[in-house]
């Protein structure tokens, strides 16, 4: 059994998918848990939800007597929420960022790499706002946590088992492999999952019409353009690479349709059946 | 309510996912079911689950004594089976196929137009044969119906009481129309997973690292490639022009990421998440 310790009081400024959902996990399992959103009514969803004990009214306010404060704000947000919390912020801060080396350059630059591990959990939801969170969202779900070298193994601990007490697989990577990868596994399926509404959506169908399939490739077309931006914004340079390889493939794919070479089209088809029940 | 109207006695030839769950289906609904697959394994599997009262031998002894006699192999084979059995083939005779144009002249060439309607279920698994087949996957799908003029419309009443009746939703459509549809709404998502999986798999990735996106959009690319051979053969003019299109919405997606044109990206994740929430 992993070590599952959770903090007796968080603090949580962002009430949106991913910090709504950590709210509601961390109150369901008695955390105190402080919180504020820029968002009037988001702020108070959470709290008729249950999931905050405390409602803030500031930034600052989230960082008192609370044992982890969390940043579940959009990327380009985190600079100037560090800076709002620092002076009062606990000896433990984290945020749920998409990518890790700017959100540690933010850490470093707010003065607080020491006590910050940047953690990035594999769930999320293509609708937003506190009316999309979920408990349970980070059962099961790999949680990539990265942090600066002078961070102490015992504040890593603290971390590792924090999401052990959610339900979640904690696992350590360098901020700059991390970046690189999300590129590939998670900003790539989603700029595909646009392209292929777009196509759709330009020859007049609606998404009712679609079979099984399509529904599933363009679920992710229906996601907040505003916090990928933010992300797209830090990735672009590995992200252009992996869509003109896409971009290849399909054309490849459809120069053997033309020449009716079903036999090269068939190949590649087994080979990725083979490589998804690897 | 539709009128929904089972058989008293079916045949079926081909045994995988499709017709292994219709024969699931209608058995557990008190209908007779004979049953035949050129795999002995899938014709035992199926007698086993009690998807079937008679195992066949050949394609002939499915269409004995039975109320309407249905083809679910694939695209290619579909010519062979008609021949086979028009002999003694019932005044109701239905395939599964995929695309509808070459299914109709398929039945044209074995004499069988006036008895003859195609059904397209939109339903399905990326897995194949019996193994996967299941009772309900037609529930609530819609299942595509054309024939030809003549088909008179006491077989086409008979034909849409037959899908209401294992409780999914027939529509009635001209071939060509279907065929050019299911390029863009099945075919091209189909293709579109093959290729990210194929960026992916280059990059040395395993399925297992990805996130729930990356999975949901790589899921397809799983499916079997035989099948797909037979239907691309025949919508590949339709096809190619679709991955072209989708080529250059990836190649202008890769254009603004490289010139930070972060703008011009968020109109695209607008317009599509607007599109899916329609």
């Amino acid at each position: 059994m992993p070590p599952a310790r959770l903090p007796a009081a968080v603090g949580i400024v962002g009430l949106g998918v991913m910090g709504g959902s950590l709210a509601r996990a961390l109150s369901a399992m008695g955390c105190r848990v402080r919180g504020y959103s820029p968002a009037v009514d988001e702020r108070l969803a959470a709290s008729r939800a249950g999931a905050l004990e405390q409602v803030c009214g500031t930034v600052a306010e989230t960082t008192r007597e609370v044992d982890w404060w969390i940043v579940a704000t959009p990327l380009s947000a985190l600079p100037e929420v560090l800076a709002a919390g620092r002076e009062h912020a606990p000896g433990a801060v984290m945020d749920l960022a998409s990518l890790q080396r700017p959100a540690l350059a933010a850490a470093r630059a707010a003065g607080l790499a020491r006590v910050y591990v940047s953690a990035h959990p594999m769930a999320g939801s293509e609708r937003s706002g506190f009316g999309a969170s979920d408990g349970a969202l980070f059962h099961g779900a790999t949680v990539w946590l990265s942090a600066d070298p002078e961070v102490p193994e015992t504040l890593r601990a603290e971390a590792e088992a924090f999401w052990f007490g959610v339900g979640a697989h904690p696992r350590w990577i360098e901020a700059a492999t991390h970046d690189t990868r999300m590129a590939a596994i998670s900003h790539l399926p989603q700029l595909v999952s646009n392209a292929l509404a777009l196509v759709l959506e330009a020859r007049g169908f609606h998404p009712d019409e679609l079979g099984p399939g399509g529904r599933e490739l363009t679920r992710l077309a229906g996601s907040a353009p505003g916090l990928w931006r933010d992300v797209l914004a830090h990735s672009a340079a590995d992200v252009t690479l992996l869509l003109q390889e896409s971009a290849e493939v399909l054309l490849r794919l459809a120069a053997h349709l033309e020449a009716q070479d079903l036999d090269a089209v068939e190949a590649v088809m087994a080979s990725t059946r083979a490589w998804r029940r690897s």
